[in-house]
């Protein structure tokens, strides 16, 4: 960006533009577009673009608008006034004009475009004399005291359409156009009574004060609601701003040779090379969206105005030329005359992004590197989950957040219990306020996950996206009754047994089945993924638990696992009993005792894992989470104990309820996730991490026999110092020594450790003197440098986000700042002592773009994330790497 | 250290030793202690130090001693055979040693010493022919098969007195001494056959056997039970590992011209200058010790041996010239011949100390600086709380761990509210499991606290700490029955009402009242502390949150307030209800009433602080603890409610449970310490720090008038991005200014932050944007950083110490090698963005003088402590000024 700070207003106009295509930053996405169609020679109306610094200013002034501005704008009414040869209000020859918002990235959610703006009382005049329709011209001012009563005084539209259906009724008449001039101008004055009711005050004449309310109207909107929420969802920075498009009229309702239209150069459905679109004739912008007339397919234009269809033909097919990319455009014909009102790149399904990318690629338009820049890596998500079939009729009845996309139906149950009972027999959807831990075997056996609470990171979400699995979290309307298993939702109530549908890709969720259809995998996704293959460096692998999730993973093409979450194998319903008998046996021997009934099950996991990963690196995290996790809960045992006793209940239960009780209090935390977890359970009970270690070994051994290759890497997690690793890893080294020495077979494996504490990330040339590989955990390391509990930290964090604190959720996209920091330390450090130090990140960022895109900057060796997102990895590696090597430039988009 | 590694043996005699005395890392405190006294001159019998390396060896071996060990052993031991001219296990000159551990600090938990090897059936004639004295050989044999049977076999000593009993009886024997030779003769026999018995084994004849048993025995004393207690009591690091010294037997015993004894240069317990000691005619070490004969006075030694007197006045007077150090030393006389076996700097009581330096400065000993470091800090600490009577009788019914020293006796209490209830008239013990924050107003009423549970970090230990209060926690075997208001312990059952008493710096529970004195502050302490402030750098300041505390705090001396907990008024028994109205207001209105309930008093509250602390900064920390915790207890209302409804409870009282309990729900965090905290309040909360803030700035504008200099610094807590600070620093200065023009006066006042989360510290030019000052909350800071919850990881840390895998709490100690590397970060950062940034620390950490040493290390201009620690900080910091001044060297000790 070159231009000096005070320059608030560009202008755009006589084949000429002050701003640039690039400018994006500045002028937002449709202010940058008309200085670019200006620039190239296309028929676009005049106008000007008030830059988002102005917006920025503007609320750093305390909503003020800068100094000088008014001015800035003043001079460039006067060079529109000049190209279009009309005057602002003029009695005679009046200019309108277009106040449209435009942000860098595209938001929906943000204000509607005030049109005709500058007329009042005597320009309506002018206008109606200008274009000899007196009853247009009426119209148009009904139009605009509609749009800005609405957009700017914020005056309910329902208000505005009682009055006209009034007037309709009074005159008989059926549709808007049967209205004569009189009586627009009879409406006119009713919907002034209106405003003047609402706000206490006249219509604004004036048309720079109708002009300046319209600009502060944009800038204010940028933080409504709406747009605060879309923002949020699309990661959309909140300190960008808004720019403001003023801009000369040109009207498509002014007869049969007038019109107004949208289009996209190619199918963004499909991304078939095809001419896309629809028109109205006779018809305002506003009027095709409305759905008041269906509009007409754009072919149809070929023959109503062959001309026009052919000289917008040309234009669009030399605009997609120049951008390199699908537009997705506006026009406006007036009186025969085509302009083009704005031209961006046309969002597309991932679908047809990939038929796009690839196709471009053959006509020669772009590089095989520029096609894999221009898919969004996060929208591969919907070609790999099975989505409902949008051909079906849904009743939606709540809404809550897309946590994990694909769809599922099934019967709802309450209870985790419930979900394996009748899991095994059928479809269920699992119903709760929230989940934890103890829930896994629930979650597993459901087809998809409500939650009542939590945010996009809460357990059930970050669980169910690890199993792919359709989930919708944080529905907040749903209020579930657990006792009396039902949920009420805005007036409907569903009982335990009746069949709902989540759709986890929009977070509805439906009444009834509604059937799904696999999205199939087109041809050029195969195309395409051999590219990305080919661009990348980092290697990506999975985050699996689980033989079935380790196929998975394979057919979406890790190149190993990266994170084997042993705990998962613990709360398995066979297994769990054996877990409690071994903690809360005494001692040590009957500790030991209840371990070697779990060795020979752990060893069976392993064994699946590992043949199905033959070849590829395995990464095996020994067990982390706190043992009070496999416990009955405190609070559950307290109020058992407390009914039983007021209840006189039988003694011998109290006393064992009791005792149990004293064993889970003398587990208990304040704190757990800062409790007696990771290495320290190890350190503390060391014959945990000798099973564990047995049966890592022994089935590798055994596969060994078998020919099958395996390199397990063994990974003691939650380390903070290095005597920590070095007393695990000495342990591990003699088990697995007595073990092959006893199997008869050497087999090859690592010692590593999980950097995910900061004390890990700052010592790391210490601990890499005993680590054979470094695994960035960047949920917990998240955690600590934030100080964020990942379980509580979603409310604030959505008012931080909101409040523009936080620009993103940092347990979605690596906090490079801060988080970042500690780890580009702990890669240095590490490789400062161990310079081959294998490194990688088995976090949640693992899966997500730009936090991938990072651990390609600071060089890692792989990322390792759910087996769904490693498709989304692979792209996202493979942009990072190419943006690096700076081969194409500029062309990147959202 | 100037050695090679392969050297394990330092031989010292003959005028001449291998070591020196600042050798004690390789040769332990003993050992140097010899070499340096053999290098003085000074007469030491001949022998040898095998090295702590060596012993370190040992354990890295498997227990196995390093290669040449062994003949260099071997060596030595005939170079101490030609100085004595006797040969070991030799039939006619035997030469016998004495075998003792010796680490680098005097370890009294460890080995004892195993003296006379070298004798077996062999060699004791010849001992009996060398002394001309049969009985003396054989008395000097049964007490080495004794010694060496319990210190390196293991057999309980009552083992051989039953023996020795035995016999006695069987010849009518009153004294050992009235045993015959024969009779001892007979007793060996007996011995050995004990010997046989217990260990399978005949007793070990071969006198290097001897010696390499005793050697390993000493090796593994390092890590037995009570040396592992002591050192985590003493702050040792386990990695040291200890010394062996082997030297040349000297006897005692050999007749009424023998004598052995032990004393000190000057009084230990007062400081006086005076020749200090008690010895024994006749008889060896041990039996000066074990109190079967009454010792003599030194001074009779004048009358008995006058040269041998003399000789030892100069000799001990001369080491305490040469150290320059109060010394304790040991000493034996064989046939008038006077021989040193031990010298070391004396432990002293800290008002001896105090004494010792301030009169070895007034007699040009040693400088003020040398005075400075000769005092440790923490025992500052005896002197500044009430001590127990020590001429009273007690009676000790348990042991907790000393968690705030001083005394206390009261009528004990088992609820905080039954202490305030009972305090307000008599003084109260409050005896509980463990405590919360809940629990402050029951410990501000009580006179000391108990509790079952927890450690030196635990919330009481912290809590009692900074009240300067008298509390003994983690006394596990008391059983705290709440219900029935007793408790019990070993056969003792003590009810609500009875009295106890405590003392803080032993950790004693004793049964009734004991009188306590305070302890009297000499002219020397008032000298020393201004040597100490005139020596320093760092500014102390205290942590108080009332003006009792402030008062206390000016008392020793603080120069400002560190750190106001504000959230400790919130507690106050008046308050919580309207803190609890506040927090249950279902919107913003209702909450600001609340609020405006407590503003006066928290105006008041601040009021009497800046008062107090006229003249001096204050800082106070805005609103920190998650709201839940000022809410009843979850599980209790979840228990409440079962029981109501299983009984049939009035259903109007259950709705309102319920209704209460859906917002404890709702607030309800899985990790509070991560969660909806610190300025995350304020943020989310604005009208809380409004409020606060408010109350701030009426109170100095109200002193203010009076003429009364107040300079507020207001500090966020719990900052992790600079985003957060600026808008609490928005808020502030905008409340401030508003206060200000209400109030029509201006005061100064500083908006600072915490750093206390690894975000904070690695962002710390970010947040010197906006902050005026910082103060490193090292408590919070250590839990993110380990990923450690104070609350929860006492366990796990204990066992982590006794395994070597830390050296030493990181919440009393800081831990330079990663939070230390935050903090100096956090501190560069800083002052890179801000130059003349203030920085602090307030955590417990800033009265711990290693830490406090650390911090002078990394530049803090201050460090803010409890009240009654300042003066351990104020010697801390001058020390800290002194070491890095290098105006002296070698001569600091523990």
């Amino acid at each position: 960006m070159t231009t000096t700070s005070t320059k608030y207003v560009y202008f755009f106009g006589n084949g000429k533009a002050e701003g640039q295509g690039t400018w994006k930053d500045l002028l937002g996405g449709t202010g940058a577009g008309l200085a670019e169609m200006t620039n190239a020679g296309v028929p676009v109306p005049p106008g000007f673009t008030i830059t988002t610094e102005a917006c920025n200013k503007f609320y750093e002034n305390g909503k003020k608008v800068p100094e000088g501005l008014d001015a800035e704008m003043g001079e460039n009414l006067a060079r529109v006034e000049a190209a279009v040869g009309l005057k602002f209000g003029d009695p005679e020859k009046p200019l309108l004009v277009s106040v449209r918002s435009g942000a860098k990235f595209s938001m929906p959610g943000m204000m509607d475009t005030v049109l005709n703006l500058g007329l009042n009382d005597r320009s309506v005049a002018g206008l109606a004399r200008m274009t000899g329709n007196e009853r247009f011209a009426w119209d148009a001012y009904r139009r605009f005291i509609q749009m800005f009563g609405n957009v700017v005084l914020g005056i309910e539209k329902s208000g505005f359409e009682e009055k006209l259906s009034a007037l309709k009724a009074k005159r008989g008449a059926k549709l808007d156009t049967d209205l004569s001039a009189d009586d627009l101008k009879e409406l006119v004055k009713t919907y002034k009574g209106l405003v003047r009711e609402k706000t206490g005050r006249e219509f604004p004449a004036e048309p720079t004060v109708q002009l300046g309310m319209s600009r502060d109207a944009v800038f204010n909107s940028w933080h409504n609601p709406r747009a605060v929420t879309y923002r949020r969802l699309n990661d959309i920075p909140a300190n960008l701003g808004t720019a403001v498009n003023v801009q000369a009229m040109v009207f498509g309702n002014l007869g049969e040779t007038s019109a107004t239209g949208v289009g996209f150069t190619r199918n963004p459905s499909t991304g078939e090379k095809e001419f896309y679109g629809e028109y109205l004739t006779n018809a305002q912008g506003e009027d095709v969206v409305a759905g008041i007339r269906t509009p007409r397919p754009i072919a149809a234009l070929g023959q109503e105005m062959p001309l026009v269809f052919k000289q917008l033909s040309e234009i669009t097919t030399r605009l997609e030329r120049h951008y390199r990319d699908v537009q997705d455009f506006e026009f406006t014909v007036q009186e025969s005359r085509l302009y083009m009102l704005q031209t961006r790149s046309g969002k597309r399904t991932a679908r047809a992004a990939m038929k796009i990318a690839t196709d471009m690629v053959a006509e020669g338009l772009i590089t095989k590197e520029e096609a894999i820049l221009r898919v969004e890596p996060n929208q591969l998500d919907q070609l790999l989950h099975p989505i409902l079939d949008p051909r079906a009729n849904v009743k939606v009845i709540a809404t809550g957040l897309p946590a994990s996309p694909g769809a599922a139906s099934g019967r709802i149950v309450f209870t985790p219990e419930e979900a394996v009972i009748r899991g095994a027999t059928e479809k269920i959807i699992l119903v709760r306020n929230e989940t934890c831990p103890d829930d896994i075997h629930g979650m597993d056996a459901a087809q998809g996950i409500l939650t009542a609470r939590g945010g996009m990171t809460s357990h059930a979400a970050v669980v169910a996206r690890g199993m792919g699995k359709c989930c919708v979290v944080g529905c907040e309307e749903i209020q579930i009754n657990e006792e009396a298993r039902v949920f009420r939702v805005n007036g409907h109530e569903v009982k335990e047994g009746e069949s709902i549908t989540l759709d986890g890709s929009t977070g509805r969720v439906i009444l009834g089945e509604v059937p799904t259809i696999e999205a199939p995998l087109a041809d050029e996704f195969e195309v395409f993924m051999r590219w990305v293959d080919e661009a990348r460096r980092l290697k990506v692998r999975a985050n699996a638990d689980i033989p079935r999730d380790a196929r998975v993973a394979r057919r979406f093409g890790a190149e190993g696992i990266g994170l084997c979450r042993t705990e998962h194998m613990f709360f398995a319903e066979d297994r769990l009993p054996i877990v409690q008998q071994m903690i809360l046996a005494v001692d040590q021997p009957s500790r030991v005792a209840a371990l070697n009934k779990l060795l020979p099950v752990q060893r069976e996991d392993f064994i699946g894992l590992f043949r199905e990963m033959s070849g590829y690196p395995v990464t095996i995290r020994l067990l982390d989470p706190p043992l009070h996790e496999f416990l009955p809960k405190r609070e559950e045992l307290m109020t058992e104990i407390a009914v039983l006793k007021a209840t006189g209940g039988d003694s011998r239960e109290i006393l064992s309820k009791e005792a149990l009780l004293n064993r889970v209090e003398s587990l208990h935390e304040f704190n757990p996730m800062l409790g007696h977890r990771g290495c320290r359970l190890g350190i503390v009970y060391p014959e945990i991490t000798r099973m564990q270690v047995t049966a890592i070994v022994e089935a590798a051994c055994h596969l060994g026999k078998e020919g099958v290759r395996v390199v397990p890497e063994i990974m003691i997690p939650l380390v903070g110092h290095v005597n920590e690793l070095r007393n695990q890893k000495n342990l591990v080294d003699e088990t697995a020594r007595e073990v092959m020495k006893r199997a008869g077979v050497t087999v090859e494996y690592l010692v590593g450790t999980m950097i995910e504490l900061p004390r890990a990330a700052v010592t790391a040339d210490q601990i890499a003197e005993e680590a054979e590989f470094f695994s960035f955990g960047t949920n917990d390391l998240t955690q600590t440098t934030f100080g964020f509990s990942r379980d509580d930290a979603g409310k604030f964090i959505r008012h931080y986000i909101d409040h523009g604190i936080l620009e993103k959720d940092p347990f979605q996209v690596l906090d490079r700042g801060g988080v970042g920091q500690l780890v580009a330390m702990g890669v240095e450090k590490g490789r400062k002592t161990r310079p081959k130090l294998k490194i990688g990140i088995c976090g949640e960022h693992g899966g997500e773009p730009s936090s991938v895109e990072f651990c390609h900057g600071v060089g890692l060796d792989y990322v390792s994330c759910s087996p769904y997102r490693v498709p989304i990895a692979r792209v996202a590696a493979a942009q990072a790497s190419i943006r690096e090597k700076g081969k194409t430039a500029g062309s990147d988009q959202r």
